[in-house]
């Protein structure tokens, strides 16, 4: 599918999520294609003496999933990414499932901005916690 | 070097930044990592007919980038991001430099939590703008 939902397709309360469990490659990944070579995400002696304990996924690995919640399901394609807050409350460890939410609390008609809940879970403890603000088209245009 | 910099070390209107060239496969292996496959990252065809006329970049590929400079350079390894605003102002197309900077604007002695304006820019002109908050370890801790 290539349109995402339209803004009159919208209402307040409408949730979309998705899984991923993070493996070690992704983080591996993750720090080529960003240049985030800190020890913490990729370094077991490092991060041993961290006081994390262990290898932790970036933050900024989660905040992915969610753009890709947002961005494949809910709205879904033909949405602009306007801001996105990130609360970084957990560490992602390896092996990790993450469960990213996007929850929509507000649709301004008039501007065609809908805000949503965003929260990355972890065993059911919010890991990322913020706003994210989109703007979606509507049917008519 | 395993340890950034330590609050003592660390005063307002220090910065810090890096330049990285997005490639169309860093767009891939952000979409493969993430999962956001929206087609406007991916989908030449597609993007054509949306209102940026090509393929474009994960907004949230350059909020990595200010990851990358906040846990590698400024303050470095160590640290432990706490939180990230994000505001997405323009697109990133295939081979735009993106200069991500990060500029002290605050520091919380008490709590040892220093406050970033953070920037990604292409052609001078922002991108992504934000502001990070980062716990930054004490020398005597």
């Amino acid at each position: 599918m290539m349109q995402g939902k339209f803004l009159e397709e919208l209402s307040v309360g409408q949730s979309a999520e998705l899984v991923r469990t993070v493996g070690e490659a992704d983080i591996v990944a993750f720090a080529e294609v960003t240049g985030d070579n800190n020890p913490v995400h990729l370094d077991a002696d490092y991060a041993a003496q961290t006081s994390f304990g262990e290898r932790i996924a970036h933050g900024m690995l989660s905040a992915g999933y969610i753009s890709a919640v947002l961005g494949t399901t809910l709205p879904g394609p033909g949405a602009i990414y306007l801001s996105q807050t990130l609360r970084f409350k957990r560490p992602v460890k390896i092996g990790d499932g993450v469960t990213a939410r996007a929850t929509i609390t507000e649709i301004d008609e008039a501007k065609a901005r809908v805000t949503f809940a965003t929260v990355c879970l972890v065993n059911g403890k919010p890991v990322v916690e913020g706003e994210a603000v989109i703007m979606v088209p509507r049917k008519a245009a």
